[in-house]
């Protein structure tokens, strides 16, 4: 597939006359070609028009031929696998295995919502039928289900190229509800996102849908994504990235003339519960598993555990003196930007200044301007408790571990949290029936509660909640993976008294779909 | 009951120090006793404390314990229906039969949500078990339900003293849903608001629960309000008013260091297509069934009919003659309070100078400032379509006929229209058969599409929808009518890899409660 840096506008691709830029290969330094040009207003315009123009047929598929066209984009991703993988490697520095893997990924989530808007059940009809015979007044016949919200901009993520990005669960999901996409690409991996792009163009070509269902556009800057936010043609925003980028989009979502749904996954470090048990079991081997948890993907995912809270035993020291040892050995990481690694050391420094860095791997052989090491902090309890600052984030290969006295401790920091994506808790099940009371402050903090797990790596299933209250996302009524993440991208409309023959089939009197269905507030046929 | 003037504080009451305010008799101008104080900052802090330590227990009671709760409200209710009825009545000028019936349907919500989270599906539990066996890495066992947000801060409406007020679908929807409520009380009725919250706050303490469950603040203006919705423990809001007042709210909420949900039902013009095969049947009866609608409680509804759409056929001179003389010979109004008066009879004189006012009752007899006479204006569609602000509502006994040319007239206006809560068509099967492209552009702007009936009389059932796009409500995923409106105060958690013993009794294996759940996406058992 051969690359042109245009934006796509449906079908057709945009000028090549804005400001430019190119990818950068982390672990070299150089610069990759093509150059990739910036869309202009006019440009945002038409993407923005086209999608609305789109969403008074697509709107009006069914599920079957949204799972079609869902499924002809994830045989794409499989058809271009080594391709996609091998242009996300360059451009992102992350591992060749990792990213053939997250392809699948992609092509995975892809088939999930294929499944479920074919089976159909996810509407959430619900039919409470005519009383004509009520007193003192008859009941009108009524009935509702969820309908798409219209055309939703998704901005991709720079830590999963593929996964989190043009085609990855926000796209997925909202294509899948019936809504339109507009994506604006993470400018670190342009060339994945244009090989990505070009296969949904060509799906929306191959289904005979209208252009608009999706565009894509490229932006040095930050104007596209202002442009597009607050364009009164979009319904809905979603977004994965950095706690300051993601409350500008909701500041802007907020305050525009009719405010929208906007939906930033930003900030969380997934705090970590060692209790006594895991400790006694087999703390090196403990040690082991949280540095390979916090330096997975350069210590880059969303769901890395940044705070580790250790209780003051006996075997305390063996897991301390383990994690030293792998830190200080650690390889040096190229992330996956310049500016994320600048801002990595810079946060990292500061965070030195205050509290005791207890190891740092080398970095001497590191030419790049994105390379990192891996860091080790501690910090005694009251200590982290006084200094809110220490439970933010920082994106990289680092975390923080908290010296705690007893369990008491752990009780006080978790009420002290803001919201996280996760809490951990690590230890055998009488330290969990032990701290019942810890459970359950911590699980008003997050939206996955983890026992004897390590928060990354993410199950995408119909359970799984990534989500939490803020600042770890902008609403934690939702999910940005697994199969409820359809759910931010659709509300309920009510049909009242209408006749048979004008009702969509999910909620037809025979229900043709065959879906699960409330009827008067019961699961019918219960 | 005796009258004290005083906030609820959980069990304990406020001060009598703030500024003092009394209702009116919007009849008769009279002012009522006794002297309402608003609560103080201190008061505030205080409600918001109690209502945060109270999350801790009353989040973790069962469905069957809230269940009882909301039926102990409920008997209340019915207990001292001719007592609240009757406050009401001379705080509001509603008519006692249709407050003695606000009672009945204010009892009738909490025992709808009471017979929800008995049954216990609301919850949403997803069940995705353990996948030991699975290559290339085992998948862990993943379990999610819906848990409740926190404190829930409920501004009462003054157009449903009862059933949107301090006991009404957002506090029965919130203590249902788990999450302890702090009621600002409107000040147009707050001797109504005293009975009501006496009842909740009697029902706490016979349940045994932490008295912040329940609190309700007093205040002569905006300040207490803004203090609760900028409050860092509360997290969320439910709010029916007005738009400029919603818009406020939906600004502090999301102007927060930390934003929450903000649910604010506003501002809504219902529009009516009145389809040929309408006006062919009974053009009379038609106008009196209009007239009856936007005239039902003094056109205070948010569902009042403000918009009618009316095509040039020859029966449309019967139908407009009609509505004229029934609003020609209209008796005067009592509103709700002064400031609503005055406020409808400036709007209604700024649209009177820009199109013709056709009809408007005499109000010569009328002395109190409540006063207000029904208005009928008229306008040619083009003027309709080049003037947006004619789609603005004007709260109170009036509507707007448009008069249209021809069907495609109708297509046009409907692409217009910003976000209502209701729309409706009136006609024959046909007429709607040849409108199609009419349905699927109203489906895009409301919340509730109806046939052949009047948008007020908002039925409280399972597929009710009460909402829609901005400015209709804040977020157009949820309603504030219906068992649906739980859903506005609930976010899943997910448990990941937790022994059964840990798990709450909605995620066990042996699925105990014997509710409706997912396992691995498909209904459990199918």
């Amino acid at each position: 597939m051969k690359l042109t840096g245009q934006s796509f506008l449906g079908a057709e691709r945009g000028s090549r006359d804005g400001a430019s830029f190119k990818a950068v290969n982390p672990h070299t330094g150089e610069e990759l070609l093509p150059l990739y040009f910036s869309a202009n207003p006019a440009e945002i315009e038409q993407a923005a028009k086209l999608a609305n123009e789109a969403f008074n047929s697509y709107s009006q598929t069914n599920g079957k031929t949204r799972a079609a066209f869902l499924r002809r984009i994830a045989d794409g991703f499989e058809a271009h696998r080594q391709e996609l993988a091998e242009r996300a490697h360059l451009e992102t520095a992350l591992p060749m295995p990792r990213l053939l893997g997250e392809v699948g990924r992609t092509a995975g989530q892809l088939r999930m919502f294929a499944d479920v808007v074919e089976e159909g059940s996810w509407v959430q009809a619900r039919v409470d039928p005519a009383l004509p015979d009520r007193q003192p007044l008859p009941r009108a016949d009524i009935r509702s289900m969820l309908r798409p919200l219209g055309p939703v901009v998704v901005f991709g993520a720079s830590n999963f190229p593929l996964a989190f990005s043009v085609a990855g669960c926000d796209t997925a999901s909202a294509l899948a509800a019936g809504c339109p996409v507009i994506v604006k690409a993470h400018p670190a991996h342009p060339g994945t996102s244009e090989l990505a792009a070009r296969l949904l163009v060509d799906a929306v070509a191959a289904e005979g849908f209208h252009p608009g269902v999706f565009s894509m556009v490229f932006d040095a800057g930050v104007e596209a994504g202002k442009a597009l936010i607050t364009h009164p043609l979009v319904r809905a925003v979603a977004f994965t990235g950095s706690l300051r980028a993601g409350r500008t989009l909701m500041d802007l979502a907020a305050a525009r003339q009719n405010p929208i749904p906007c939906f930033t996954e930003m900030s969380s470090g997934n705090p970590v519960f060692i209790l006594p048990g895991a400790l006694r079991r087999e703390p090196a081997a403990l040690a082991q598993s949280l540095f390979g948890s916090f330096t997975l993907g350069a210590g880059q995912f969303c769901t890395k555990p940044g705070i580790v809270l250790v209780p003051d035993t006996p075997e305390a020291a063996i897991f301390f003196d383990e994690l030293r040892a792998l830190v200080d050995k650690a390889q040096p990481f190229a992330l996956l930007t310049a500016g994320i690694a600048h801002e990595y050391t810079r946060a990292a420094s500061a965070r030195a200044a205050q509290i005791p860095l207890v190891a740092q791997a080398h970095a001497a052989d590191i030419s790049s301007a994105c390379a990192a090491s891996a860091r080790l902090f501690n910090v005694p309890f009251e200590q982290f408790l006084a200094t809110p600052a220490l439970a933010d984030e920082i994106f990289g290969p680092n975390t923080l571990l908290v010296s705690c006295d007893n369990a008491q401790d752990f009780v006080r920091a978790a009420t002290s949290l803001d919201g996280h994506l996760t809490a951990t808790l690590l230890g055998d099940e009488e330290d969990l029936a032990a701290n019942r009371e810890l459970i359950q402050i911590l699980e008003q903090k997050v939206g996955r509660l983890i026992f004897n797990g390590f928060p990354t790596g993410v199950e995408v299933t119909h359970a799984m909640v990534h989500g939490g209250p803020y600042p770890a996302t902008s609403d934690p009524r939702f999910t940005s993976v697994g199969s409820m993440a359809i759910y931010r991208f659709a509300r309920p409309v009510c049909f009242q008294g209408f006749p048979q023959s004008l009702l969509p089939p999910a909620l037809h009197d025979s229900n043709p779909l065959g879906i699960a269905r409330l009827r008067d507030g019961k699961p019918e046929g219960a």
